[in-house]
């Protein structure tokens, strides 16, 4: 009776395969860790200096049309196909072409902190992506690696500036995988997405970067109906049955927002002629959002609300935290910003319009404010990325175990109600939901 | 500017397909979690019948060759494909064929709770997905389904099968869809699976069967080394350098005990003509075995060390709680009992292989007890079943989010060190792993 043991064979293939790609990931996720911990802190001084400690600024939105054009300008300029942002990425990883553009990565953090800087309605992972995925081409071309490493490694790429952003590691390398085909999910890159992430995000935090959620919203203590053993089989069912119905709302508001991004986009740029009228209408319109507001709730990253009873995240996880029209304005108001040449990502924003929808539907549905919240923050995450198990490990990195099965209940609801589109375009459906 | 909502086009296909699925997979989830907690409150009666509260029927274990014959005999005369087992029901949920037959249920029941009651080393888990799939295949033929239906259905019995035994929902959806193939995921089953497996366990839990692992082992509050925020990020990094080395003894043991038992099966079937005296030669290895140790500590589901000074899952998780050979005569008595035609399934054991092993790897690197134990008991199983995913949530699920990220860690460096076998021989490699 002989066992083979698998080192008998290819351990020294194994170990070398390995060895070399620490060698390659750990430069890749040192450099994109560090330039998000750049990006990050220049986006924490762009929104303080428009609203936060000098709300003095907040003039700075008049400019906001303007900004837009030099955005537009720069890209149309000297941006190549840089403009092709996360959807190139996720091309050249499906079938390796013309490469990412280096300049990717400095174009993007430069305008998104622009966006941000004049009071655009939009996020950052998009910029976090596109850097992480820049870099790791360059660094790929660099290294002159054939076809199937390139995927690897702009793979790894997307999946250390994912987890970097967020401080959610485990939830860049799924996200990463899971991101390219809807219905399936092919793990060859798992281990050096999952390093670059967490040596990304080591590097990130090391810098001394604080992760915005993190700890910011302990929803176990914020529950307001108890959750114990004791509580009876019927009252667990009926939370089960809140879920699913938010689920639903969740996974339609991630298609809408998906949908309108796209339409406002194909819209301008069909009946606007001149391409840098583009950029004024949409800044023209969130000066005109605003002012009807009459606050600034609505944009910029809209983490945290700077007024007193003011929305943000964070308020949207205490009861009366958010308007019933929250949801829906950060939605419209983020799809004009991305639709009309700003840049930055989509997934704070969907944060917001997620946890604002889930306190609205906690007050509909009698249901707990903060489990609902933080339901709907990655539900429609869920439905408009079609990730919902990088979501369900979102929410257990960010909001601990101890709801783990809602959060799956609540994602893949919304990942099941969201159609097949979603707000990336070469996304591939691999296995229809339905 | 037009908005197509989904459910303008397809929400009527949608909701009537998800009422059917709702309406076939409620019946089967309590079923098959009735089934599971009549099965696990007759395993604990069995196990305490041996050696807990009646010690003097230790004896038992004399006749456990006996026993072997009975279920061998039972299996030959009346099993059909029945002994196709886990296997079985993955080639038909691969390619539906002669289906998965009724018997297989009530047979791998009651020679599962005769191999623990008689003192096999043996799991649960097995057993579990076989009356999951069982059950589903008897109501799939009931429903004459189709071909795609039926293995959604098998999917989702497998998924009620393993969510309702250990009590973690989430990790038998995932467990039922990434169990099929190494390196791939199809999410085409996993609203069936997550639904089936919340019911499940929701009926399990209901008939006031409490779940062993679950709150059982707190490892937060037992872990010696402190993790806090002010951690050195040098000692961070001299963490997750032994956790990768942990890992890779833990990929080796997973690899080794699936070579292993299929070894002893492979062997004893070449080597002995007759067919009954196959689990006499089992049995009586397992005897002897038991005499020379001169404890039980190694046979049965071992969740519990029943003496004082023994050792069981549960010590595994404190200083000294385990022998530097526990892991290895766990995995060899475990790999010979199921080798020579006794029943029960493999995860429990792995649990405490994997357990003990991170028990003695934690005092070789100088680690943490309870968190080394923790990544062994999931690590492990992650390399003998090829499911590091379903494993890094099981982590969650049982042990809370607070190391996720170690666990993700674990779990994958022993997956990529386990090779591409493992328990299951219908197991289909989709990718390689290297």
């Amino acid at each position: 009776m002989k066992i083979n043991l698998p080192f008998s064979r290819n351990l020294r293939h194994q170990l070398r395969q390995l060895a070399k790609w620490i060698a390659i990931i750990t430069p890749l996720a040192i450099v994109v860790g560090s330039l998000n911990a750049f990006f990050l802190w220049l986006l924490g001084k762009a929104t303080d200096f428009r609203i936060s400690t000098y709300e003095q600024h907040a003039w700075i939105i008049y400019l906001l049309p303007l900004a837009g054009v030099a955005i537009v300008w720069v890209y149309r300029k000297f941006g190549k196909n840089a403009e092709g942002g996360n959807n190139l990425i996720m091309d050249e990883i499906h079938k390796p072409g013309g490469g990412v553009p280096g300049r990717m990565s400095p174009f993007v953090l430069f305008s998104t902190v622009i966006t941000h800087l004049f009071g655009g309605s939009a996020g950052r992972e998009g910029t976090a992506v596109q850097i992480g995925g820049a870099t790791a081409q360059q660094l790929g071309n660099l290294l002159k690696l054939d076809e199937d490493d390139t995927r690897l490694i702009l793979t790894a790429g997307v999946a250390a500036g994912f987890g970097s952003i967020f401080g959610t590691p485990f939830t860049g390398a799924i996200f990463a995988l899971e991101v390219l085909t809807i219905g399936k999910i092919k793990f060859n890159a798992i281990i050096p997405a999952l390093f670059a992430s967490v040596i990304g995000n080591f590097v990130t935090t090391a810098w001394g970067t604080h992760h915005s959620h993190n700890k910011l919203i302990n929803i176990t203590d914020k529950i307001s109906v108890q959750f114990n053993e004791n509580l009876h089989y019927l009252d667990i069912s009926l939370i089960i049955g809140k879920i699913i119905i938010a689920g639903m709302a969740f996974g339609l508001a991630g298609y809408l927002f998906g949908e309108l991004t796209h339409k406002v986009k194909d819209t301008l740029k069909a009946k606007v002629k001149n391409p840098y009228l583009i950029p004024v209408i949409g800044g023209v319109v969130v000066i005109i959002a605003v002012n009807l507001l009459g606050n600034y709730d609505y944009i910029g990253i809209g983490v945290k609300a700077y007024r007193e009873g003011g929305v943000g995240i964070n308020t949207a996880f205490q009861e009366g935290g958010a308007e019933w029209y929250s949801w829906i304005t950060k939605l419209v108001l983020t799809a004009i910003t991305l639709g009309s040449g700003f840049k930055g990502g989509e997934v704070t924003p969907l944060f917001f319009v997620g946890a604002t929808l889930g306190n609205t539907m906690a007050g509909l549905l009698d249901a707990p404010v903060a489990l609902f919240a933080a339901l709907g923050f990655i539900g429609v995450f869920a439905a408009a990325t079609n990730t919902p198990l990088a979501c369900t490990i979102m929410g257990v990195e960010l909001f601990g175990s101890e709801y783990l099965l809602y959060f799956a209940i609540a994602c893949y609801t919304a990942y099941y109600f969201s159609g097949h589109t979603g707000i990336y375009a070469s996304q591939k459906v691999a296995v229809p939901k339905h």
